[in-house]
């Protein structure tokens, strides 16, 4: 295996990898050789784009700690998170739909009740957000477990913050055994991804803005059905047609009413797709 | 641009990318997305598979440093250096061959006089490496200025070792006027390339060993002539034909001289490619 050139070492590099036990990473390797070979070849990448390229990658992952996940903001601004979103969640029509899960969830949420005021102290207008978690035929999904989580009225997440003691706007709380639930927390209100890390200068470099519509993040799990992950979004945002991660559909768009006394309020159902039946031993 | 599903997300995406203001990036932009999208839907990417190479990229960009580059060896292991080198490199017959740059350049190496030892008490049998730098007409080229750049006799470069106090294996030097150079080392010995990170866990997944013939790196400057990256290899060496990084070319191969006293004798000239001419105003 030797004197390769461009039209030969597309197929020694797959030959080194026809040995891979596992046939799934064979699989996966075989094609990702393949396209990103056919990408260099397809734009006769130079040297200094090459290093451009090493350097961009590097520096994403250098980006990335324990609160911040560049490589997750690379993919959703290449559409590549709700492209594989889409691809693993072809649910029945009736079913909430999935979107994006972002780059800013966080293990560990503290622990609320039905009831309870999840900001923790997070800036923004006071928002009451409730509704019913059901199946398909509309009876109702008891004691599923939720986590909720958003941005607050600046448009940054607890974990954007360098000094803050304790968790902020997110939090885990039970439905009840009517599949109801409700808690206080902030209105969501639109903000940019973070534009300080290399995924911020391609997006400047290719003249997109860095918003993402207003919304708050659900995670929903209950047996018997797939997990959820999804958001609800704010009727009349200006970045829903320009989502720059991509994410937007419309029947997770919602209208949070304001209140006289300009609290707000969210009624919004999810409906769960079961877990498909595998046959019994 | 709501409810993208996985037939749709792909042109919107590159409709995102279409007022970037520098046609290159714009066209390189497009071309990613296209080929990167292909693959998730060839392989039907999940959502885990996704997860786990987030994961791969960041640990891969946190295995790097100022010593240790390991998106150029994924680069190298994956054939997408050589491919780059291969479509960049392509000179006139008679021209010496390049090959892969690696990881393990320097910059601002030892500076040294013509004969002097560059291994720098580097571990390893002594070689004398000498040879004359050349046009394509065979005339000698000048002072030419030559990197060149080793493993030791334990397969480690300098830059691989915690505490050393100087730069070893490793320096810079001219040729004189009539193109001749030389100056001692020590003998090249195939090498693993670095396994602790994720490249490494990548090459055992897959099966492949993590070994490079033994070679000597060279890289050499002259004005009015393209800037030449390329190694010299031993014959014999048993990776010749298995190179992790699939960078051997069968003219980069040459009989490194036992002399009775036991050390070695390289013998290599390089043959130069002009730099084109470009119209004068
Ligand atoms: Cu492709
Ligand atoms: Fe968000
Ligand atoms: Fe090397």
């Amino acid at each position: 295996m030797r004197n390769l050139n461009q039209d030969t070492i597309t197929q020694a590099v797959i030959a080194r990898f026809a040995g891979t036990p596992d046939p799934r990473l064979k699989e996966i390797m075989t094609s990702l050789v393949q396209h990103l070979h056919a990408f260099a070849r397809e734009v006769k990448l130079t040297e200094s784009e090459w290093l451009a390229g090493i350097d961009f990658l590097t520096a994403t992952g250098q980006k990335c700690d324990d609160k911040r996940q560049e490589f997750i903001l690379l993919s959703d601004t290449l559409g590549l998170s709700m492209l594989t979103v889409a691809m693993n969640n072809n649910k029945p029509a009736g079913c909430t739909e999935a979107t994006v899960f972002g780059p800013f969830f966080l293990e560990g949420a503290p622990r609320f009740n039905l009831g309870d005021d999840v900001a923790g102290g997070a800036r923004g207008e006071p928002c009451l957000v409730h509704g019913t978690i059901k199946a398909l035929d509309g009876t109702p999904v008891p004691n599923a477990l939720i986590n909720v989580w958003q941005a607050d009225a600046e448009g940054n997440y607890d974990v954007q913050y360098a000094h803050l003691a304790k968790p902020q706007a997110r939090g885990i709380l039970n439905a009840d055994e009517n599949g109801n639930f409700h808690f206080k927390t902030i209105l969501a209100e639109a903000y940019p991804i973070p534009t300080d890390g290399p995924v911020g200068a391609m997006l400047k470099a290719t003249s997109n803005h860095p918003w993402r519509p207003a919304h708050l993040h659900f995670m929903i799990d209950a047996p018997g059905y797939e997990k959820l992950i999804t958001h609800v979004f704010r009727e009349e945002d200006p970045y829903l047609e320009s989502d720059v991660v991509f994410g937007v559909r419309s029947s997770l768009v919602a209208d949070w009413k304001k209140n006289p006394d300009g609290t707000y309020d969210l009624d919004y159902d999810f409906v769960l797709n079961p877990v498909k039946q595998t046959a019994k031993v």
